[in-house]
């Protein structure tokens, strides 16, 4: 499995990056990189100042090694049959993760990250193995039809698989992607798991593949609508202050930030690849009531059944 | 203590802002909030888009009520007299903060805190008390000159009441504001101290005063000599970048942020009015080796005494 998923993503992101690079009219970047202290490295395709995406990440990522003990202890929590008495644990992770910007505040952000996480015993064998990820839509302006696009395209990945997913998923995207503090989402949600184990490996990698494969589907036709949309200064400003709550959530509140600049030699510049390559905090700013921006914040309160 | 604190805090914004709208010839918007559950409130008074300032906020705030037992467990580490077995503890918090963003990428980001804080017994009488604070400068562009005024204001302003206090709460204040994920400090930092209980109220009353008083004379020549200086839009680029590293100190490592952040009924607005009005991640950026920009970078790697 873990050969099968290296080979996936490699390919997934070629893909990916021919399909973005074919929309914005600009190339990606590419740079490989090497982990230091220990095995593995990635390569990151970044896009910056493209006509389309003001900022685009497509980063693969295969790094292996010893756990040491603490992050053992933390994922017991979900793995029972870890032996919380070792000292440090070999293991094994590969992952594909993109964050895209647009520069047109009409077109949605867009998040997506499938990973393969795998521990080993003393003869390399698999020890425990599960899947993790998911994709969520972020927009300044909300087209509805963009929401139900989106929402549909990954509940038919998920509903080939098992009818239980995309609405477990769904919530726990919704659950996941909350800005505490400010009392809202990030986004219009998606499907978020992790830990997922509940069927054979075989079978949760055509889950993973499925839902890879759904990607430029959901997210293509949204863009090739947007990417051109008239806008006023107002709405670019509208579109950085929210710009602002997404950096708001990658740096107080989600794990995998937190987890990686935590990690002695992390490789910062992919870990904050996810942040826009502008934001604005504006104090004391409201929309007026009854707006399109006040109806979007109204959204993000309470999340809504696209499907 | 209390009152005096209170009073001398008002005095000050007042002195504060209006030394600052001179500076900017624009007006500061005030505006009075009250915490909702519990008792006390703030002032908090801020220029935005100014001809000088980005973005500046001069904040007050006086809050009393209830710590639960976490918070006073937490508070424990440094205050062994807190009894660790009450449900809740009586507590009074006076503090004025203050962070200031120009526009000219020549004019560095200044902040500046000082609160005083109290446990009471059931009689209302004191328990703990300890004052808290410090104040440090943030330049995109080093001017060696700016730094060395800006700290013997500083130290002038300690050495009056203990020679001891510069030099470690200069060190405290390089060890604090230390973006750890980045390997660099947020600036060229100043002072910074907490729990300070090692003299009599009143004599420390008078040393946070003194250091209160030093702000405009450490500030103002500072930003008078750069508010109007030629710069580039490259150079205005580095000062975005800059700020993005402001915004990662400030949202991933430090701990007032996280802390008000975690509050229930905190307002997120005060507590993330130290944001800049902009900001910007551009992915491996690099400055040129020897440039004005790399030198800087170099001397956030290792803190330099600047008296």
């Amino acid at each position: 499995m873990r050969l099968k998923m290296e080979a996936f993503i490699k390919e997934k992101q070629k893909e990916i990056v021919a399909a973005l690079e074919e929309v914005d009219g600009k190339k990606f970047t590419t740079d490989t990189w090497e982990r230091k202290s220990s095995g593995g490295g990635g390569i990151s395709c970044v896009l910056q100042g493209g006509n389309v995406f003001e900022k685009a990440g497509v980063n693969i990522s295969v790094v292996y090694g010893k756990l040491p003990r603490s992050a053992v202890l933390k994922m017991r929590a979900d793995h029972k049959n870890l032996d919380p008495t070792v000292e440090s644990l070999d293991f094994f992770a590969a992952g594909l993760s993109m964050v895209l910007h647009p520069s047109n505040p009409m077109a949605p952000t867009v998040h997506l990250n499938y990973r393969y996480f795998e521990t080993m015993n003393d003869d390399g064998s698999t020890q425990s193995w599960w899947f993790g990820g998911g994709t969520d839509l972020t927009p300044s302006y909300l087209f509805d039809e963009d929401a139900i696009h989106f929402h549909k395209t990954i509940k038919e990945a998920c509903d080939g698989h098992d009818k239980r997913y995309y609405p477990a998923f769904k919530k726990w995207c919704d659950d996941y992607f909350y800005v505490k503090h400010r009392g809202e989402s990030r986004g219009i949600g998606g499907i978020f798991f992790d830990d997922l184990d509940d069927k054979d490996p075989e079978n949760l990698f055509s889950f993973v593949r499925d839902c890879l494969d759904a990607f430029l589907p959901s997210y293509l036709p949204i863009i090739e609508k947007r990417k051109n949309m008239p806008f006023t200064p107002e709405e670019k400003e509208w579109q950085q202050i929210r710009r602002g709550r997404y950096v708001e959530f990658n740096l107080v509140h989600d794990r995998g930030t937190a987890f990686g600049l935590n990690t002695p030699g992390a490789r910062v510049e992919s870990i904050l690849m996810s942040l826009p390559l502008t934001a604005r905090w504006q104090y004391m700013h409201a929309p007026a009531p009854g707006s399109k921006e006040d109806r979007l914040l109204n959204i993000l309160k309470k999340p809504v059944e696209w499907v």
